[in-house]
């Protein structure tokens, strides 16, 4: 197998996930330059100095001028402003993707900046992630044996859609495609919704004060359950806005369950619970493993 | 300060929760028999070569026999026929405690088998435990820096309660006062609670085929929210019997939480939910430290 080494790869926004795959990508030597994008030059300096990337700038000409391919890993919030942003500097050959936690979104901004969906875009999403953010944690391992979601549009060209995956996958990660429709449901259900149903906890525990500091008597398993409230707010504003139709349906349907739980536990219906549970604890025991 | 040596302390059901103690005991001498009673001759035997006992039963009237103290450590919904089955065998110095992870439902179980609440009862609740279950699992250092909640009953004798509170420090733990009604309200909120949610979420997704594995795309934050959805469901299934009224009132008031949020996300209200998250994130970084 021939490696395809691009010319110059662009990523918008040199943080965790854009700084990951941008730090892959240069010692796999997939691009002859790897260049970054942003707006705060510390961070860009950073960016250099840790060999995240060969170069980098605030100047979208510079950034987008020859560029093969750029990968915008940028708030959902972010995405139609970076892309209007490069659209005059668009080069033929350039493929766009991106790394955002919702898909539809970001079709749907492309759509509305270029009045079209280019064979050139194809959108993706990576999932990974670690405690720490930032350039500083960029890890050109981050995706190894996870999974990157690749869900091309009607218009996306065979060999964009093979090069984003090409990519992906040099970096260790498990490529699959799926429909963004697909998408943005299944990680409504597995991701956001979670989330949440954590923040909504940990917010109406915080609005107790008569309850004394009630978070002293949580033990291992409440500290496991509500990690995922202490994420970014900003990122999950975001992805509750731009995904805000399929959370909303989970959120609904979930409210709902609770509606059929409720009285089981005011009846004492010892038996539902327990085959409820039950369930639950084969569910899971047979489908995640605990790391 | 002086060492309280009891002289027989009986340990009924001897798992991790009641090993544990034992074996503590046990390894600091604070007893001169530590009797282990259970039905299963199997697990009585490894419990004795395993050294967490001195000796073990399955006949009620040699566990009790010279017994100081004795602690049940047995799953809510056996607490009142283990107290039926100790009655008839009860000296007048033994002190009563319990292991329950609910407390008014023990005291109740107290007052119907016993007709009053004996002075020698002090109800207890260790907050502790980990992955692996049953006496082979039983570690004197369980209860280390651990908290160990007593909610004496009005007829509690202060000596009985500082006998209890005085074995619990002994094996290392936090010893907390508080009322049953207290400790059931705030553990309803921080453990009973957020374990029906993540059943509920799991059992909810796996009710899903359509979406095929959808486990498959869970990640990192799934599989801590979920952990607790792979606990031990007689457990569960007891405990939200046995704290039903505090349980179905927080599941309530979460409802009520979701129907409140519901709206925030179909209406895009970005601000109000950054103002949520952010609220959440803040109270979980102060108060819960990840281990």
């Amino acid at each position: 197998m021939t490696k395809t080494v691009l010319n110059k790869i662009t990523v918008i926004g040199v943080g965790l996930i854009g700084g990951s795959f941008a730090k892959g990508i240069k010692k796999l030597g997939l691009a002859k330059n790897v260049h970054g994008f942003g707006h705060n030059p510390e961070n860009l300096k950073l960016a250099v100095e840790l060999q995240v990337v060969d170069s980098a700038s605030s100047d979208m000409a510079e950034a987008m001028q020859g560029c093969d391919l750029v990968l915008l890993a940028v708030p959902l919030g972010a995405m139609q402003p970076v892309l209007e942003s490069i659209k005059p500097h668009l080069e033929p050959q350039t493929i766009i993707t991106d790394a955002g936690s919702a898909k539809q979104s970001v079709i749907d901004a492309v759509q509305n900046v270029f009045g079209e969906l280019p064979k050139n875009f194809v959108p993706g999403h990576p999932i990974a992630g670690k405690e720490q953010s930032g350039v500083t944690a960029a890890d050109e391992n981050l995706y190894v044996d996870h999974r990157v979601i690749i869900t091309p549009t009607e218009n996306s060209s065979e060999q964009a859609t093979e090069t984003v995956k090409g990519l992906w996958k040099a970096l260790g990660a498990n490529v699959e495609v799926m429909s963004a429709g697909f998408h943005d449901e299944v990680f409504a259900a597995t991701s956001h919704l979670p989330h949440l149903l954590a923040f909504a906890l940990v917010e109406m525990l915080h609005e107790h004060p008569e309850l004394g500091n009630v978070f002293k008597y949580t033990a291992g398993g409440f500290r496991d359950f509500s990690r995922i409230a202490s994420s970014d707010p900003t990122m999950w504003r975001d992805i509750s806005v731009f995904n805000s139709e399929a959370i909303a349906k989970w959120l609904i349907e979930y409210r709902d369950y609770l509606d059929q739980m409720i009285p089981l536990v005011q009846h004492k219906d010892a038996q539902a619970l327990y085959q409820l549970f039950e369930t639950a604890k084969n569910a899971r025991d047979e489908h995640i493993v605990n790391r």
